[in-house]
């Protein structure tokens, strides 16, 4: 992954633009001895390492502001940062940048049961928004499988789904405001616990920008009551298009499930290794949840039933209990790093029309052969967000390089049959030069004037979202 | 209502900006002669008028492009327009703009019900999106009032509701892609039908922004299949403030129907009087309807009719057929009509946690005998949209003055209650002014070097959204 060369000029200031960030930070939230730089050398993307100039840590919206200030005087790019989760390189730094953590920042501000918010600081992390309300009957939608450490920022940032937001939505469908400290240190309130405001929506605009517009530091977030009860059904296929079939027919046919999740026979074997979940043993799996009373889901899960036996399953398993139901979560959610354990793998977030998946499930089978390298596949297929997860071994001279051009591939495919490059990891670096595949000139250009007006110097999070191609001569022009 | 005094410059070009777009456009689709223009001179905000300088009709994509290049290039303002439905004067005419009305452009581009879009020009009326896919079982969610003449454009600028969002969301929730034709006649296509894009989400932004960023010629929007069965039930309440009490409850116990509506005393006599909607003889009504299988519609009314009990209801009664639904509802949606037959009335917008109904329909009528005016009160009470209409009597010398006035003492309670200044109606002409009470200077500044990116001329939609005091000079500058 190319990069740009880092300014020469900056790094020979480190020591000064250090001195001035703990003119405004506690000592120990300004890091910046090489060992203690590690580990803010990459994120969840763990192919690419670069240790950052420097990290702070603040604490408040007033120490952001202060560090947003001094690193637009210095003209120092900043690379914020939640939990450092991402799985496209959202927070790689480069050499040259100050790392902003946000992890310090994970207080509740504010909790209305009432008009149904929370108002968090958003080091906070996602399953800690929930912790927060569920003993009071609430939680917070969006789920995604990293919730046990990801930030509330972070989510905001690649506007981040899960499993449930087939009936929820992602992040932003759940986001009512945020606090915004723009790159000269100016901050704005956007948006709030009401439900629309006037003038432009610049909290949409912020939901999913990457990093690129400023650094949000606190959020309201949409509450909901718990759901009177949910339950879970696996129902194996005897082949991933089967599978993919059956997940079309179910959305084709109006019922509204709060999951249909998918896992591929690799991901199977090794989920159940790690975390004996009780699957199927089978070719490809759906992990179909739907919420309710009793009634309510006998229904639901009747006419799920009778969809998926006309697919000829080899298996459907309704969930018996709580402890069988969290069980089969469990293993959902921890199949990436079941994954991890056995393969190198670099996983991909296209999404397609839901009608494309037994095509596109089939041509990736295909790629995978031209290719040579296995893939698994894991991925929430009710809204089309597929995770092919393409194995590789990373010691391995040039398989990291064959495993990129075949990511590449599948994402051109994704856009082909009228999908997108991603649906809730953000494009990061890793998407960055495929953004050309999805949008035009014009199109791009129309990003990114907007982009000029939040960062005329093009400062914050810096070679991501955009193509190198395209960003480096604008760079160029505002650093003059 | 101040608006900027027209350009001089521009009005003594005018016969030469017509024959310019004479130049693109076929001859009746541009309208210049003075008696055919007053049909462009207001929309539903007919207190203020203003006859422009041409209107144009155009039917493509193409067409509106080589309008606004010229438009453009002779720096004359446009001011787009959907139905002219507006209720916040979104599409008022400056004497030296050019209407650019999108009515002729109502065609169904592309429908797939696998994948639930529909593709239309953006002049398509609301309803007759629903009506192009009903026959096979589908709809569009939102639903304004005005459905049966408003366009998709201007649901689009305005961000509309309507009756049945509480549940299925506004525009914003079911809009995934436009194609935008920017001032300067560029065409960016925005989104489309899968689920997320990489980059910066201008579809958020685009959606709302009152016609500020460019003209958006074709949309696809989500469609959804029909639920099973829909009823509602009447609640009657011997005051507005128990009822508006009986709604926070209902939100509260964290049902969710599609609908909440509330009618006070004298729009349920106009209403009454117009469509013999039935509906029960009380100081204040609820109309709550809710979704699904007869079991489930029981059930849910059920726990709504334990609710409304408690609040010593005047009459619970549910309706007992289609016809029925269909006459109480049909009543709602002609209650500003039926307003309009009795009264000269200015409708507000203002949106407000639910908990805060009681306390606010409370003020209102304070604010009420303070100003000597009648307020009746019908509006989305399940996610806190009020729509006061202030009664006045538009040939009295005074009173408009008078209850613009009372509208914006209205709306800064609204923001003083942790609410804003609009829910679905937009800002307009009507709320600009008061943009300040809800936004700090940094936070419309943001909003105004977005506005910059796509119209540095500032030519579309001239004195609309944001102050006057903040935006002429801005003008002065742009137009140097």
């Amino acid at each position: 992954m190319q990069m740009p060369d880092p300014s020469a000029a900056i790094l020979s200031r480190k020591s000064s633009v250090v001195r001035r960030l703990q003119g405004v930070l506690d000592d120990d939230s300004v890091i910046h001895e090489e060992n203690e730089l590690r580990a803010y050398e990459c994120d969840a993307l763990t192919a690419y390492k670069c240790p950052p100039l420097a990290a702070v840590l603040p604490r408040t919206t007033e120490e952001v502001a202060a560090v947003l200030a001094i690193c637009h005087e210095e003209g120092v790019p900043v690379v914020p940062r939640g939990a450092g989760t991402s799985l496209a390189g959202g927070s790689l730094p480069s050499a040259d940048s100050v790392i902003l953590g946000v992890a310090r920042m994970n207080e509740v501000i504010e909790t209305s049961y009432d008009d149904r918010f929370i108002r968090v600081q958003t080091g906070r992390t996602n399953l800690s928004v929930t912790g927060a309300v569920e003993e009071d009957g609430f939680f917070y939608a969006p789920d995604p499988s990293s919730q046990l450490a990801c930030a509330i920022a972070g989510n905001i940032a690649m506007n981040s789904g899960g499993a449930h937001c087939l009936k929820y939505g992602v992040t932003t469908n759940n986001l009512l405001g945020v606090t915004l400290v723009q790159m000269d240190g100016t901050v704005v309130e956007i948006g709030g616990a009401h439900m629309d405001a006037g003038g432009l929506d610049l909290l949409g605009l912020v939901c999913g920008s990457e990093g690129q517009l400023g650094v949000v530091t606190e959020a309201t977030l949409r509450i909901l009551p718990k759901p009177e009860g949910a339950r879970p059904v696996l129902i194996g296929f005897s082949s991933n298009e089967v599978a993919g079939q059956c997940v079309s027919d179910i959305i084709k046919a109006g019922v509204l499930p709060v999951a249909i999740e998918f896992m591929d026979r690799p991901c199977i074997r090794a989920t159940e290794a790690f975390a004996g979940a009780g699957y199927p043993d089978c070719e490809a799996l759906l992990i179909v949840e739907v919420e309710g009373s009793d009634a309510e889901i006998d229904e639901q899960l009747g006419v799920i039933g009778q969809i998926a036996r006309g697919h000829d399953p080899v298996e459907i398993r309704e969930s018996q209990s709580a402890e069988e139901s969290a069980r089969i979560w469990l293993g959902r959610k921890s199949a990436f790093g079941a994954m991890g354990q056995i393969n190198d793998y670099m996983c991909l977030d296209g999404t397609i029309p839901v009608t494309e998946l037994p095509k596109v499930l089939g041509r990736i089978r295909e790629l995978s052969d031209q290719y040579g390298l296995d893939v698994a596949n894991v991925f929430h297929a009710g809204d089309g967000n597929m995770h092919p997860l393409i194995l590789f071994n990373a010691n391995e001279e040039g398989q990291l390089e064959k495993c990129e051009a075949m990511g590449a591939d599948i994402l051109r495919l994704c856009v082909e049959v009228g999908g997108c490059l991603t649906g809730e990891h953000g494009v990061g670096i890793e998407k960055r030069d495929l953004m050309e595949t999805q949008f035009a000139p014009d199109d791009l250009e129309a990003q990114m004037r907007v982009k000029d007006v939040f960062d005329p110097k093009w400062l914050l999070n810096p070679a991501k979202v955009f193509p190198l191609s395209v960003t480096e001569p604008r760079r160029a022009i505002a650093a003059e």
